[in-house]
């Protein structure tokens, strides 16, 4: 049974990696640009179609104006980018937003954003996919209805690719994002030419009407209007994930990493600002006309929209309008688009993990988080991540703009955190600082942090006030489970730290005066014979072979039989009114412990070592139900005698230590202090 | 979290029983008839209608040869009664019919029935609760609809009365089914002087029509006629089940065991006849009018039946038409039977337990079945029983007609090889009697067995002919899974048992040449420190201390600390290029093998005791795999050195030694042969 799952784990993850291959060459800016950039450009996935279908609630006209709210987002993206050259240049270890924050304000700040941004990769990877799951559909309108089902798969794949860990080659990473950039910017420049010759076509819901939400009668006048733009704006601001991808990878670039890492994040930042901005515009220039539910959001000459109709995505649209419907243009967006998002996804793949096994080794999550697996991947972290996403995948139906509420909310508690404490950590270096020509650069440095705080703590605000009952409290819900998570779990390992921490004055040769060896005895079988022989080999001050008196047939069936085989080790029967076989025992080694509490007591267990699930089910029940009660007895050890039914022979773990030997060195580190036979 | 799991345990089953307390007076006859008898009568409740229903489907007339099929069943019931009688002189063990086919059929024919009785009794208490739930919304029809979770309260009720165990009295058995025959008996008599007075009124559903079904459309006669007589009589074979309850009791009666049995058979079986062909007479009287299904199988002047309308059982609409509606008489019958079918499925209650632990005893079933529980029940016995018979009730919803086809094939299973194994048994009786006398006496009692066996056969043959597409299918597939599961088992325990028992050249006093310790290291911390101290104090002949090198990190932080401490103990660090603990440990130790193959290997573990469950998943991982796989190894101790965190004082089991405590008595019972220190 075993072996069979591992020659499945063999085939979908490979053979293992030694841990030397983990030191690998660093990233040039080349190959890291499409890296760093995938996740902030993915956005242009889905951030213009949730500005434009938040507006359309008001109707048409005011679809108008999603073009003004990208370009406020990008203004705000700039800010954020300025503000982490700075921060990056400052902490450039790779670990990003949490060292920030941790650093500078505390370690409960330093929770709150590892919390925050954990969930924000799950929900990364959630809406990437989702969103992925729709382009696949526009591209295949047959597979219409499946998008979980899609998204489910990329998850799959993105899953194995990540546990095969560092086989692949970056250029795999590097080719389509690159391939993206280029067919986008073609297609706003052809469309832009076609604008300018006023041979531009129309986009294929052009022609439908939009019917305005009657809760916005008077389109985007009045207070609820105003809410309706920053509802738009704070959902575009989706936009801004993906700005933290440099900061937590820096540790993998060239030198000098700090400075390729600002480099690379305002060639990010220009690059999302032209093809996001370009597509909103040209997005107004076609018509397109996209709505959350288009069977009720959209009418045609004033009757419903087709049955069957499919809302293609904004970037859907602008390829049909622009090369056509069934154009190889079509097609190769669509494909570079899905392309992208799955880069996307990877980084958050790369992230979270990456950030647990951080969180691991500082004592905020369990310690299995920190293992890497077979290919030198961190596999548990990876595997919690893709459960999370598809749970959410599930739970939305892979439904974009449900999921993009949850979003933004995570990222946008880190922002803000990472700007405050990059504020302290300004103000400390201030202190530090005699000199006055440093110190205006430092003010500099700081002030731009102060706009950065208020303006990304003005955007939590508004995502927080404009979604929190559309779904973003899910998110915040998330945040504050983890955050109690990790603090209590943080505690945890504290306290067990100094328990068992070695007090300076304790002597480390200590040793237990006697040892008293009993012999737990059911039938008197082979493993029986066995257990006597280890005990009476390891010397003890005394030993006891010890029947419980359960079942009284059995009883004297075996002290007969002890007699006959003339055992040399005294057996003892102890009396079991309520037919237990612990609470007796667990007496008599505490009557033990009472007349000599300085000796050492070993209890010796026959155990069976079967080869089949289920006959697990039918033996050693009593043993292992002895052993557990036992270790809650200070001062006994419980010694485990096994003996191997020939069952067993199958599944012994044979194959596996082969693979250690080609590596296996025993090297004595230490010479012997003293001889240890005494 | 023990601890309160331990008081829900005390409130519900009490205090537990000292094991002496299972001595108990012998049941005189006055007392045991009832209880005997309960299964046998409780059949009362339900075999009527089903033999009516059945008929039904042919048409009003063809339900008035009802009672000559009951007839004919008490007939069937006569001679099967006449041939327990011999057997259960025969066999006075109380192991029944699965003793009777072991010893004369093989262990083959006993494995099959017990393997059809245990079916038996599950559909014994599935059928009886369902049948009890129908009385109890004849009594209040407001509880329409709730069958499943009435039937569900009756098996829970009569599961925590097992579990509780003997503490009940024997007369809270009886009075219910005396009282039940006295009130069943009154209401026969005065619906015969009724009917002689030509006072006699009508059931509730006189007034209704019978629909035929239109697969018989001339009544009972031709072929299709015939068999569905078969089916009816085979229908309300229903009626025999529990005629096997006193060969199966027997040990429990007061001498002479066998002659009481045998008288108390006779009794059941008059006291059935007379109710059954009374109820069954009466029935057609007063013109009850029962189908399947009210909705299609009866008609209201030419209308439907009107909405709402609960079918009452036979015994329902006989107090109704003899007592009337909402009278003292009609409750009173409704509540008795409600009460005996309880006590019906309480003598299920305690067959399948006891037949479960003497096939535990026998290495059919797994070990745990043949424990006594607290309250010295064989509680794992009782609880398979109430799942088995709650999955049943809510797989069939408690519909008695669909549930009533899986019945009687397994007790007619046990019945047919039962006279099988008696026909044997006197056969061979035959050849050791040379005297006439005697031999004529043996014949009779074989000639009595042929007869039931043909008929019990027939029976057999007429049940699966014409019900096996009905459900009883099931109810073989349960008796072949149950047969093969219990015999793969008894292959199993042989098997070990041959492999464990010890030679007979073997010498009990071998000892390993030489132990060499290891002590496994991961972080060096108090545990650590106690685990060596336990190594030492073991006196092996060589002890190592051994880091595995999964983490270059710890482990040079480990044997810095070790040289700090000046630990009297040589430290060995093994290489493990794939980060694993277990393989490069087993390479190790193989290595040490192949040295010193006769040296014992004990390989010592720290391992932590925590107070919380979710602190198991964070601590242990790594220990609890380690000792797995070194289970494997041959010639491996495996010593847990445990560490008590501090939060498991808490959840450490101090109260339960307590309870032993007062009958806690150690006794040497073998002197030492010879000392044991050496």
């Amino acid at each position: 049974m075993l072996s069979f799952l591992d020659a499945v784990k063999r085939i979908l993850v490979g053979r293992p990696f030694r841990t030397e291959r983990l030191k690998q060459a660093p990233l040039r800016k080349r190959l890291a640009l499409p890296v760093f950039a995938a996740s902030g450009l993915s956005s242009i996935a889905y951030a213009p179609d949730e500005v434009m279908l938040t507006l359309a609630l008001a109707g048409v006209t005011a679809m108008a104006i999603s073009p003004q709210v990208g370009l406020v987002i990008m203004v705000v993206m700039f800010v954020i980018i300025a503000s982490y050259r700075q921060s990056v240049k400052a902490y450039p270890s790779g670990r990003g937003d949490y060292e920030i924050a941790s650093v500078n304000l505390g370690p409960k700040a330093g929770t709150t954003v590892a919390a925050a941004l954990l969930v924000d990769f799950v929900l990364t990877v959630a809406v990437s996919l989702s969103s992925a799951s729709h382009y696949v559909i526009a591209a295949f309108p047959a597979l219409a209805g499946m998008q979980a089902w899609i998204a489910t798969a990329g998850v799959v794949i993105l899953t194995l690719l990540n546990l095969r860990g560092r086989g692949r080659s970056r250029l795999a990473n590097a080719a389509p994002v690159y391939l993206f950039i280029g067919a986008l910017l073609l297609m706003l420049a052809l469309g832009g030419i076609f604008a300018a010759m006023g041979t531009l076509g129309q986009a294929p819901s052009a022609g439908f009407e939009v019917i305005p939400d009657p809760a916005y009668p008077d389109g985007l006048t009045g207070v609820a209007g105003l809410l309706l733009v920053l509802r738009a704006f704070s959902t575009g601001s989706a936009a801004l994930t993906g700005v933290e991808v440099p900061i937590s990878n820096v540790h993998t670039l060239a030198e000098p990493k700090a400075r390729n890492a600002a480099t690379l994040l305002l060639m990010l930042g220009l690059i999302a600002a032209v093809l996001t901005l370009g597509t909103m515009y040209l997005a107004r220039a076609v018509n397109v006309h996209v709505v959350e539910d288009p069977a009720t959001g959209l009418s045609l000459d004033g009757g419903p929209v087709p049955a069957g109709y499919i809302q293609d995505p904004v970037l859907g649209q602008l390829a049909h309008a622009i090369f056509g419907g069934e154009s190889v243009g079509f097609f190769a967006i669509m494909l570079l688009t899905v392309a992208v998002l799955l880069v996307a996804s990877h980084t958050a793949f790369n992230s979270f993990p990456n950030l647990a096994s951080n969180l691991a080794t500082d004592g905020y999550l369990p310690r299995q988080l920190r293992t890497r697996g077979d290919r030198l991947g961190f596999s548990n972290g990876i595997l919690s991540l893709a459960f999370a996403a598809i749970a959410l995948i599930w739970v939305f139906n892979a439904h974009v703009p449900t999921l993009i509420q949850l979003y933004v909310v995570g990222v946008f508690v880190s922002f803000t955190l990472s700007q405050l404490g990059m504020i302290k950590h300004w103000g400390r270096e201030l202190a530090m600082t005699p000199d006055k020509r440093p110190r205006a650069r430092i003010q500099r440095s700081r002030l731009l942090n102060m706009v950065g705080f208020v303006l990304t703590a003005a955007v939590l605000a508004i995502v927080l006030g404009t979604r929190l009952i559309h779904g973003a409290w899910l998110a915040v819900l998330g945040i504050v489970v983890l955050y109690a998570l990790m603090d209590s779990l943080h505690r945890h390992y504290v306290a067990v730290d100094e328990e068992l921490a070695i007090d300076t004055g304790q002597s480390p040769t200590a040793l237990p005066a006697r040892v008293h060896a009993l012999v737990l005895v059911s039938t008197v079988r082979k493993p029986v014979l066995r257990a006597v022989a280890f005990a009476r080999a390891s010397r003890p001050s005394k030993l006891d072979a010890i029947v419980v008196d359960a079942d009284s047939e059995q009883t004297e069936a075996s002290v007969a039989e002890w007699e006959r085989l003339g055992i040399p080790v005294p057996i003892t029967v102890l009396a079991s009114p309520y037919r237990e076989i612990s609470a007796p025992l667990i007496e008599y080694i505490r009557s033990i412990k009472r007349d000599s509490p300085r000796d050492l007591i070993v209890v010796y267990i026959p155990e069976y070592v079967v080869g089949r699930w289920w006959e697990q089910l039918v033996h050693n029940q009593t043993a292992v139900r002895i052993k557990n009660r036992l270790h809650y007895e200070p001062g006994v050890v419980v010694a485990s005698v096994p003996w191997r039914l020939s069952s067993s022979d199958s599944a012994a773990y044979g194959g596996s230590t082969e693979q250690a030997s080609p590596g296996h060195k025993t090297i004595s580190a230490v010479p012997p202090v003293s001889n240890a036979k005494d």
